[in-house]
């Protein structure tokens, strides 16, 4: 039992601290509509991340990135969600990142080549299209209903996804299509790479919504008799739900990371806050209803951080950690929103409107708590398996 | 003891439901930028609500209102509030409404024809300008630095405001400012009436911000040697803590009353889509954590409608209210802000989405538990009033 | 709507007051095994409300009481509620209080002779045989167990009860039994009243406990062949369930009033504790962290007293009130259990040990988020009828 | 960053775990009345764990223990806590366990062999006496009341001590007392070793407390003109609060090691109940709001072992662990708190009798939140260091 971080992923942290403070920061804009950097901002933004040497810190080193395991993502995605435009200056924001790690670990090697280089580089982005609306596929994934029928040597994609997250502008999309009858965890479900402009294929952007999250918005998407053929498959037909564990596993636990960096910054600026304000003749920090607050932050950060970790060395141990993500998940979810709630409610005013990033913060981690499976799955999931443990250790 | 609703003010309340369904939310747009009605919408509505004869609930008859008692506005406000645009529709939204009681209670006659009447009727706007930015004004009154210095027979006043609602595009604004070298709750502060485009008085709309919540925004407000005669001396010189006590007390209940209608339909809205959607072989209604959040809310807005009336029920008794209040205040603000939570949670991605009016209301409502006294410092004032009231009882 | 107290009822409250202020608090003993009064003191402490016109209150004037009606009782109880002996020394108890408000509705003439005047005139003590072990009836009646079956003009009681609070010493027992083959809220089960010393009747009596609760403790009892005859039928056969709710509506209210008074007094002992105790400079009650308990504090009260005296009146009015108890239920047991947690903790170590009456109230309140309904239970029969009028209201 | 429990230590758990499933739980009554093992039944126990090689856990081996660092205790004493008895057999339960650890690192070699030697050897048992009652020293060292004067070359020791764990039947007692005028966290106390007997020394058992916690209870102990000589001074004059801390860091953490198991235990004791358990057609782990209370119980275990593992290794690490042994503390008490909260709520009634565990769990760990400091002074020393350290990045 050691949690020494070791010292080249030190030394990174620190560096990637650097970058956030001295290169992103100044950069956040106080007062944009859509919430994102601007396309020359945005490469300026990677140009000088890569100049760094911190561009895409979770990719294999063959194709450009730093290939840190996913202990050493927990401390340099947490600094790097500092701000909201540090994870795509490193180009390790959702949904790419999640797709650069599952077309690393499924995809064939042409597919490498056409869709994880350029992604990595930075020179497009992608998207990530499982959930449909009611009655299809939420969070329960046997209701999926966009299928894939083989029609000669081609499969023809049918169905309408929702809130698909940066939908618009990506180069090209990982469907979730039914290609058997029945769908189970382990078999039914196919993943396919679809390109933007495939006829039959529509996109209409989701405006307004309470987070922008990403770059392209959450969108619906309509797939109308797309042509797709063999090469489009991701890895094997029927496996796609076990790919989806694949990607989610992992996933779940970059959102912790980089949301805890946000979480980290909203204490920042509280603190900042309580220091500089007085109220009552004293400063906030001196007032015990706001001691609270900042001692409650600072636990639940310190709680969501050494699950995250706990959860990552699951993971880089080679285990699916199924139990230890949805912990993960849930604690760094609900803690995180805590923190950056406490922080807003500190600084009044000031926190709810949007010279500070607080208000910013506010509505981009609320939906925390849905995706990736909303916590009340992830805790119906965690009780069945509690319960199946305690079942087996009696027969 | 006797809960019954007055039977006119039953059929009063049912004759608002019934406009709110019918005209209101019919008129609240999916899409809209600014998030408030545009002006001949938001004209069209009042004419409706003047022909049902739902206008001005809260303003005495002699100015054209319905001449409500509190406790009869707890009823007719929850309804109205069930739509954000309900309030407008019926001229009782903040801070117009609070600046009416205000005016019914301390301007004199002159004053009430040339603000009051115009007000009541819906022909102007108005706002309340009484925060400052750090070192100034927050929760702290003491802290008050616009100042108002007589010269002549004029008052000058200079000093800046900031997070003042409604400012933008207000006919008037009624501005507290010091006159005094020591103030306290009763003596220091003097309220004063100011026109829109007086010399010297300029205005910073705040984007974005967290809540919209009302139309002219948040702004800052810059006072440079603005010159107002006796006559916009609102009451008397000296007395504006006392008058601010006067409109406060009231107005954090009709924040109270209105945002409770918020809650009310967001529990709406999260039931029918529990009703809806189907996940893992049952409706969202089955799920046991479902039912677990949609009783919580029950329960939260039948306590807070509760606490508001109780409240209510004391100020129409003829009491300062000042605990039953703060009471109000803080529960209903922490309730319906869980409410809201919890029904966004249970829609999961739809609540998150623009298409239902829950990502409005979870922005919109963070801010009660700020504004009109933060949390923290009415439990402050709740605590020293306990702490009061034992050590007399000892002595 | 009009919150004033009946002058005559906000007598009676005030000598409520005094009488437990001058009279019972101080025959409260520090130190006591079993926690309740000796017989003799229990005597002496009837005779004193007796001779103070205290005495049952909720009691017909027939059979000795006060007559109040629900309303009334709330502001009673809660003061009588401020000492664990206060409702014991004005009879108005739990079991025995639900017992004689079920023996008035249902009992026949004969039967309130015998049963309901001994115990209104605290004579003789009972309890309510309701609940079994798994796998019988818990929180769902329909699996009651314990069966009476007709034989001759007997009728033969068989089961096992459990958790039957007061039946050590118990006159007579009110045992649940199933009397048809299919159990349902309205038909299926009857009520019988079984005096002590039945032969076939044997009780034991669980030691230790979280709580004592009442005189009698928790006990389990077995009916092994008790045989009664028709007169012991309380009510109808086949009603007993029906009979149950119109034991349980106010049962629970009653419950809420006396915890409520458990809360008041925690908190007054709180804020003397945190007028006296120093620390780090200055008083407890200076410590912003303490002011926020005694606020929060406030506010559960509050809001779990208006609560109650609205489904009181609910009651007053003729209504089941089903919604209503249930919703108060939940808040209350929960809210006074905060509030007692928090009160003990201002106190620390003082709150842990036995000198203060907190140590037994943290005991004492924690079943009662259990009995008479779990607050799981209760939230989902309140989303279940939320639901069911979402559906009406739709169809 | 590893996670990894070394091999020996894993070994040595699942021993311990053996130990406590096949000897220590068996020994645990059902029903017994002062809630610790009789001196006979510990007498067996700790035999038992000694014959297992498993017997003083943290001791050093020159003094008979097994030498283990502060990682490897939050792994053995994690499976010791699962029963109220396991730290009592193994001789690792407070206050004994942490005294050990303070004799250990500042005794000296005679103080090691008449104190520290039969202590570890489980011969002895011991407490330590700092709290005193208002207006002495509770949460605030400071205000020390109790006093050592110089008199020849004896000291003489006045004073009253207060909510002392264990005095009862104590050999010794480590007692802080006042030596300078001025008392800080660096001078002004002094620790002396007081023999059980000692003329002027009286201890007076309290009686009853919410919880037992250790053989020997909370006492009072007045010291009225007790004097020792020099070789009674613990370490240096004037240090005793230098020492507390070298006490208080670990003991913090033990104590959270502890009730880790404890809650530990209550989830286990909960899952099977919720398995056998039926209500409305299914089982109590099919129902959501149950699935729920499992699910948290489960997140709230893990992320407090998380951080009193990570705590431990700051210590092992050399470092004082102030924040985060706070940290640690504050989050483990009131996590482990609401673990057995819910444990007992799945159980219902079984919970609050006492025929399961769970109930003796609710009122042992109640008091955690408070002894050791309780969890709002840690929130107010977190606060602080957070705007210390806050204010020293900037300057």
């Amino acid at each position: 039992m050691d949690f020494t971080i070791d010292p080249q992923v030190a030394a990174l942290r620190d560096r990637v601290r650097g970058f956030i403070d001295g290169v992103v920061i100044p950069n956040e804009p106080n007062v944009e509509p859509h919430g994102y950097p601007a396309p020359e901002r945005l490469r300026s933004l990677r140009d000088a991340a890569k100049g760094a040497g911190l561009f895409a810190p979770h990719v294999g080193m063959e194709f450009g990135g730093l290939g840190l395991d996913v202990r050493a993502q927990t401390v340099v995605f947490e600094e790097a969600g500092r701000s909201l435009f540090g994870p795509l200056a490193l180009n390790c924001s959702a949904p790419d990142e999640g797709n650069m790690h599952l077309l690393e670990k499924v995809a064939n090697a042409a597919q490498k080549e056409q869709y994880l280089r350029p992604l990595a580089a930075g020179e497009i982005r992608s998207c990530f299209a499982m959930t449909e609306k009611a009655p299809g596929a939420g969070s329960d994934p046997s209701m999926l209903q966009t299928r894939a029928v083989r029609r000669g040597n081609r499969w023809v994609i049918d169905g309408d996804k929702w809130f698909i997250t940066g939908a618009d502008g990506a180069a090209f999309t990982i469907c979730m299509a039914r290609t058997g009858e029945k769908i189970d965890r382990a078999d039914g479900a196919t993943m396919f790479l679809v390109d933007a402009g495939a006829p039959g294929l529509t996109i209409d952007r989701e405006t307004p919504s309470l987070d922008h999250f990403a770059i392209g918005g959450h969108c619906e998407m309509h797939f109308r008799g797309v042509e797709v053929g063999d090469d489009a498959i991701l890895g094997e037909v029927g496996k796609g739900y076990v790919y989806a564990q694949v990607r989610l596993g992992p996933a779940r636990l970059t959102h912790c990371m980089r949301w805890l960096g946000v979480a980290v910054r909203a204490q920042e600026v509280a603190v900042a806050y309580a220091l500089e304000r007085t109220s009552f003749g004293r400063t906030l920090a001196e007032h015990g209803a706001v001691q609270t607050m900042l001692a409650d932050n600072a636990i639940d950060i310190e709680a969501a951080r050494q699950l995250t970790r706990y959860a990552a060395w699951v993971l880089d141990s080679g285990g699916a950690g199924r139990a230890e993500t949805s912990t993960a998940k849930v604690f760094v979810a609900e803690a995180t929103g805590r923190v950056v709630d406490r922080a807003l409610q500190i600084c009044g005013s000031s926190g709810v409107a949007g010279t500070r990033p607080l208000e910013r913060f506010y509505r981009e981690i609320r939906a925390f708590r849905i995706y990736d499976g909303p916590s009340e799955v992830h805790r119906m999931a965690l009780a069945e398996r509690i319960v199946r443990n305690a079942r087996a250790a009696r027969a």
